[in-house]
């Protein structure tokens, strides 16, 4: 894979008026014809997890500033963490904040956090539902969704600074969640081939920060804990992770105090579909004329 | 308006099960239930303006910074700015912040700013589009739609930190905006009513921040520039903007550097959709069962 095929995708696509640069390295505007693979990826997920009482949950963009620090994110991902600052000055503040702006300066030392964060997944606000006595027998399943930021400008279109994610969750015991994760990665699997993708599933090698992370990508290919389901998406040379399925053994459990239905550390699971990803391997694989694709690929995605 | 009858909606909204605490004041998840209010609200503004050839467009949740200083937002509106900030440093850096999160201090001095802002209005991603040359003479037309963001953390969840705005907007002569003003202010009053609600149309009155916000406001009232579509939303006894109508002028125009069919600063018009306001208007009218709601509503939301 080469830069130059990553960056002639991204050309096409923009070309194409599928997408629209957005005015900054991975920030992309979509149109409609874009938005109709993306709401076909969301119905045919929804369908293949239909069934198994999960709920269905949509979370805004941002989590509160506690629960990422809570979660580990800051310890193996500072570098695509992305925290949100706002003005709470007086006046004579107000007119320093301006002077450094038409200034052409850094404007951001008159700023103070404020008490949210954005999403680095979809699944991190569920746990906190998940507290506050046992779980039931049988766990607790969500179907989760929405906007996720990690900060990776690239001229790749498959990083985007801002993309969709969806998932199907499961919070219980250690045999539910190894259930979730075998059902999921069978299912997970089959959708994907459904849509006409080559799909390979790998043990995953996350981009841990630093030193330490060198010890952390090592124990994560060990552990094989995460797996993905990989295509190409912007290049036919090198593949992408469309998909994961996630077994987080207690950690979510241990992290926000969950308990499972005999009173031990819950367990959890989950499958992501990383939906913009998908909609751009679609794309790379069928063509950028969505009308033209394929009979069953669009059977599959429009029904 | 008292706020106890504003934290009574808010509380029987999470009783319902229609919205979730989200762990930090004015951030909620959404169910199911609410999400199809969501959807039918957008779906009825969407043919609403259907046939008047806008392009339909999506952005994500953020925009580049350099866009955000270029409009007047930091002038009016400081105190409603989300600024993204991200972690460039190395390993001795990172062991800082984790020391930082871990002894329960703050941690954004470590942090340095993104390229990227909270977007504050649907709408600002699209005046970019329209430089490079004259407009074609029938101006540009956008149906725009994505979740905003305004830091004013509240009880009352009419004023949520994360919502989704859905706009229509013009850009080209002074004519052709004025027309789409009109047309909207007609519209988006039919369209209101059309769903059961009692709406009045006033000037608006925004927060201007600080002193020099007073005279901002008071020119905002002289001028009558925008427009709301105001109802009761958290309360019956006052009533909240679910939607506006906006002229520009050539305030974006200037900015931006966009230029009409016969060359001269280009004029832009709105309407604009509070769209999780108008779900909430929704619920207090209709009751918090959306499947008890008049067969009229339901029949022009799910049609």
């Amino acid at each position: 894979m080469t830069d130059d095929s990553i960056g002639a995708f991204r050309d096409e696509l923009i070309d194409s008026g599928l997408v629209i640069d957005a005015g900054v390295e991975g920030l992309y505007g979509r149109t409609l014809a874009y938005e109709e693979i993306v709401s076909g990826i969301i119905a045919l997920t929804t369908r293949t997890g239909a069934g198994d009482g999960a709920m269905a949950v949509h979370f805004p963009p941002l989590i509160p500033r506690w629960l990422l620090e809570r979660t580990d994110y800051l310890k193996s991902f500072p570098d695509l963490t992305g925290s949100v600052h706002t003005f709470g000055g007086d006046d004579k503040r107000h007119a320093r904040l301006l002077a450094l702006v038409d200034g052409g300066h850094d404007w951001v030392e008159v700023l103070e956090p404020a008490e949210v964060v954005l999403r680095p997944a979809a699944c991190h606000p569920v746990y906190p539902l998940c507290t506050g006595g046992p779980l039931p027998t049988q766990g607790r399943r969500f179907e989760v969704q929405g906007w996720c930021f990690r900060h990776e400008p690239s001229a790749d279109p498959a990083r985007m600074l801002c993309f969709r994610m969806h998932e199907f969750v499961y919070v219980g015991d250690p045999d539910g969640a190894g259930a979730h994760s075998e059902l999921w990665l069978k299912r997970g699997a089959e959708m994907f081939e459904s849509m006409g993708l080559d799909v390979d599933v790998v043990v995953a090698n996350d981009p841990f920060f630093g030193r330490a992370g060198k010890f952390l990508a090592a124990n994560q290919l060990d552990d094989a804990l995460k797996l993905e389901f990989v295509s190409p998406v912007s290049s036919t040379e090198t593949r992408t992770a469309i998909g994961s399925v996630n077994r987080h053994q207690d950690h979510f459990g241990l992290t926000f105090g969950i308990e499972s239905a005999d009173g031990e550390v819950a367990h959890s699971a989950c499958f992501a579909v990383g939906v913009d990803r998908t909609a751009l391997a679609l794309l790379k694989r069928h063509g950028l004329d969505p009308g033209r694709w394929p009979a069953e690929v669009r059977a599959r995605l429009w029904p």
